[in-house]
Formats: C-alpha cells, sequence, structure tokens
C-alpha cells in the first residue's frame, strides 16, 4: 500500500549541474540547478529550469547561451555554494576560487576544475510557472583526460558526479555497477 | 586541458524511470525513459521526453496523462527490458510479471512493485526534434511506507534509485552520502 506525500517536486535521483553564464558586463557566474536533463538526441539538447529571480535567468535571457559544468563529488562544497549564493551581490568565481573558462562555442563560461562540461546556445525558452524551461542545443561536450574510458568517453565512476535528494536535501555518490544498459534485461525479450 | 566529445547527450546523473500510460483500448505501456527531470516547483511539474515512435508518445498523445514509476535497484533487470521492448507487440506487464496499477487522479496506470511513483496530467507538450517534451504536473506522489524516513518523506538510500550513464550505457545505484543540501557549502557565504 502506497503513502500519499503530496503533490511535490520528489523524484530521484536529480543532477548536481552548474550552470555557467556571463551577465552584461562580462562577469561570469556559475548557479547550482537540479531541475535539469537531457531532451533531445537529435538535435542533441539539454534543458534547465531557473526562476525568473535568478541571476542566470536573465543572464540567459540576454546571451542566449549556457554551459553546464558537472561537479564530482570532491566539489560538493562548492557546489552546494553556488546553489545558495547569488551572482547580483557577488562573483562566485572568485569566491569559490574557481576558474571561469570562457567557451570558444557560446557566449557562455564554464568551470575549468569540473570533469565534464556542455556547451548550449539556446533554442527554446519555455514559460512553465515559477521555473522557466530553457532548452539549449549541445554544442559540444569537453572532459578531462582523466574520466575518460578507453573508448575515449566519460566514465561515470571516473567523474564521480553528484546526486540530489529533493525535499530531504541530501547529497549522494555514485554507487556500485548494476549492469550493462540493453543487455541486463535482454533475457526478458 | 579538456579534450572535445563532439555534441553528444553525454551528461551525469541521469534517471531511470518508468513512464506509464494506457493504449486506446485500455492496455497499461510502461517504457524506461532516461531524458527526463522535474522541470518546474508551483506548479509542481516534471518532464519527459520521448521519441514519436514510442507506443507511450501515441498514448500520452491520446489520453494527456502519464505516471512515472522510479524503481529501485532490485529491478533492474526489468527496468532494462522496459526501455527495449515495445507496447506495439507485447504486454510488457505481463511479461515482466509486474503490476499495473490504476491511478485514481490520471488516466495512466503505474508499476506497484516500484517504491515511489508521480502521477501526472499534461500541461505542455514541445517538439524539440526526434524527442517530444511532455511535462506533466504532478498531482500527487506516492510512495512505499518502507522507503519513507521519520519526516515521511521518501529517503534515496531506502528508495535506491537507478543511475544511468549516457554513451557508456552503464546502470549504477546510489553512493555514499556526501552532506546536507544548503548547509555543506554555508561556510563559503
Amino acid at each position: 500500500m502506497k503513502k500519499s506525500i503530496g503533490p511535490r517536486t520528489m523524484a530521484f535521483p536529480t543532477p548536481v549541474w552548474v550552470v555557467g553564464t556571463y551577465d552584461q558586463e562580462g562577469k561570469p557566474n556559475a548557479m547550482t540547478a537540479a531541475w535539469a536533463s537531457i531532451c533531445c538526441s537529435k538535435p542533441p539538447a539539454i534543458g534547465v529550469s531557473l526562476r525568473k529571480a535568478t541571476y542566470s535567468y536573465g543572464n540567459i535571457m540576454a546571451r542566449q547561451a549556457f554551459t553546464i559544468s558537472v561537479p564530482s563529488e570532491a566539489h560538493v562544497r562548492e557546489a552546494d555554494y553556488l546553489g545558495m549564493a547569488t551572482g547580483k551581490e557577488v562573483n562566485k568565481f572568485a569566491a569559490t576560487r574557481l576558474t571561469a573558462v570562457a567557451s570558444d562555442l557560446v557566449d557562455a563560461p564554464y568551470v575549468g576544475e569540473f570533469p565534464l562540461i556542455i556547451e548550449c546556445r539556446v533554442i527554446h525558452t519555455l514559460e512553465i510557472g515559477l521555473h522557466t524551461l530553457f532548452i539549449g542545443e549541445i554544442l559540444d561536450v569537453k572532459a578531462d583526460e582523466h574520466v575518460l574510458n578507453d573508448k575515449g568517453f566519460p566514465d561515470i565512476e571516473k567523474a564521480r558526479p553528484i546526486i540530489f535528494g529533493p525535499e530531504i536535501r541530501t547529497y549522494h555518490g555514485i554507487g556500485k555497477f548494476l549492469g550493462q544498459a540493453f543487455t541486463v534485461g535482454r533475457d526478458l525479450m
């Protein structure tokens, strides 16, 4: 018997991704967001939902570009800070001593210290309610060499992304390998 | 120095969620999707992107409702199967011996054996490209009692959701607790 817990934003897992933008003066900003996911394969696209009140919202509206930087669990403290402080008041890159690297593809910076980054130009903007969904076409993905597997793809066990638990407000790391996708369920076919 | 790996749908973590729908004859269907996330807090909403070719796409277009069932790692084999087989050819609930439970709020079924479920009515449909994004208002979240914490919220360590790694096609469990959100980064404020 399942228990109702009401119409809440409760789903597991959610990502911990850092949205990189420039403001009007060219100051780089980084904001942690969890309401985000890949949303199309062709064109490759990723969506992130932001409140209008955020500094990043205005930046993306003006520049029509953003990056997603995926922090490793080693940077959980910085990732948490980047979701609390606002770029209206501080330079969050300076406060965290993280490096704002200018993308050579889109008008936005990414976090140099994070192992996986995604460069996007906005192709759709959808007002949902408190949050606005920005959908960015993925122009490139870049990864630190030390997180690549022998086929040249980022390995989740090396990148060690952070997982967020809404409502309970917890961060977790990646756990044990459970199986290969499109394989472990094949005997049911 | 970061290495370019091209414009790929590569981001960690992505969820492994099962979309529940009814077809025209009322046959329940369940399809695993990874291009999905919460996308608004007010109204609480969740988005899932599906290809037009999927059986679930037609079902959602017709019924304007869906559920999200979050499998535990114990059901990784079933979750994998539900992403490979198609409801056009088989009854996937019958094949997996999972239980289709009729939602009493929306015109869609959910997976009774999965610990966390979300009931949604469609409020936006956005054509992006190969994928169409369905945004559902969350009307209720229901959870098995054994995954609730002492405050009555689902605990990610008890629900044990599955994490998918795109491109490398791996499933992983939830790992170690890294810290409390809105807390571990507070010393940087």
